[in-house]
């Protein structure tokens, strides 16, 4: 995490343009094949996989210092060996000429990210989007349940793919307003969510989030104003880079 | 993660009652001094710490293949020493006799929890909720900049630690509406949050966040309603817990 304030006071990262407005430009055409990219996608994302694990037993674990220390020597190493050859950038979003496109680093559904749970999103022809997922000890806010707080990241993330159509827009978030309704348990979560309105520049999508199956009464009722930003509305600006949460 | 559904299709966890409400109940009277609180959060603290930076790595790295095969097998090491001895459940919130409470697997603030930056609350004598925390590549959303639904799920745990007026009294959130100014590059953010109005069981919060030193433009504008549930104006219900966020 290489983060460095300009003389002027814009946060900018190293080596890069200051990030404190987003153009088409943020987008980085990659020359990095589909195949590349799935190839990537198995090999970190597994790496991924594992370290969701070990955050979940860290919260869990009740063994004695000499294990945790081990443990932690164990940690360290493996940053260390994949520390040898890193980006000192965030992920970004990247898409290829194939139309692919990748967001690795992304909070909610960033496969190399351990901090998404990753949610795997799914499109239904009438536009309307889904997904279900397993919400563990790391996602607790009230004891035994989903924070709060996390029902938001992810309504706000399944909202904007929503707004942006199947990738074919960008769009970014103007106002969202969720209603609590009930307390999620821990496990299994479902969520959907689908166009109420267009006009113009802005869209309106209305999503819910549950505990257990599909169908089940709503526990958080989500409303956003999602908005076609004006640069992307000009020519020049990549397609299928999905929605900019 | 062990999760299972009952018959009755209510998830519970194993050998739990049902967490699909929350009452005076779900909050855990602990035998454990205060003294041992801080033993265990040095311990355990300075492993998620550890983790933290691993999970940042793995979505910069890009060492060969080898490499990241070893990492694998370190990290998965690491997760079966911790997992020798470990609960079943997710941390929960717990407090002692001493006045002291934890929730150590908090999505926002836990200090077991990996995921969670963590925050660290301030409240000034005031009532006033603040806090500074550098959000890093795993918390992207687009590119170079924070994720709209990260800011949404700090924002949300600020305004419940506001809302319940130094953990005197126990508060959920209602309803949460976020304005979306600007976008957020990843860096040094500062938050704040306070209460704006107070209406028998209803507490309204608002809060905001930016980029940088605490007093820029704030990006991201808040106001949510809290409530004290009818459950926790009753007698018997212990202090000192905070807000179910």
């Amino acid at each position: 995490m290489n983060y460095q304030r300009s003389l002027g006071g814009d946060l900018v990262r190293d080596g890069s343009p200051a990030a404190s407005g987003l153009s088409a430009a943020s987008f980085s055409a990659s020359e990095l094949s589909t195949a590349g990219v799935e190839e990537v996608e198995r090999l970190y994302g597994g790496l991924a996989d594992d370290v969701r694990r070990l955050i979940d037993v860290t919260i869990r674990s009740a063994v004695d210092e000499d294990r945790v220390t081990q443990a932690r020597a164990l940690v360290r190493q493996a940053e260390r060996l994949l520390a040898e050859q890193a980006s000192p950038e965030p992920a970004g979003v990247h898409f290829n000429r194939e139309g692919r496109s990748w967001d690795w680093g992304n909070a909610v559904v960033g496969v190399r990210n351990a901090i998404a749970p990753p949610v795997v999103v799914v499109r239904a022809p009438d536009g309307t989007v889904s997904s279900e997922v397993e919400l563990g000890a790391a996602y607790e806010g009230p004891p035994g349940c989903v924070h709060g707080g996390v029902s938001a990241l992810i309504l706000d993330h399944l909202m904007g793919e929503t707004a942006s159509a199947g990738h074919t827009r960008v769009t970014v978030t103007g106002t969202l307003t969720l209603r609590y309704v009930a307390p999620i348990p821990l496990g299994r979560i479902w969520m959907r969510a689908w166009i109420a309105d267009e006009s113009g520049r802005k869209v309106t999508v209305v999503a819910q989030i549950g505990a257990g199956e599909v169908g089940t009464a709503p526990a958080v009722e989500a409303t956003g104003l999602f908005i076609v930003p004006r640069w992307a509305t000009d020519d020049g600006v990549p397609a299928d880079i999905g929605s900019l949460d």
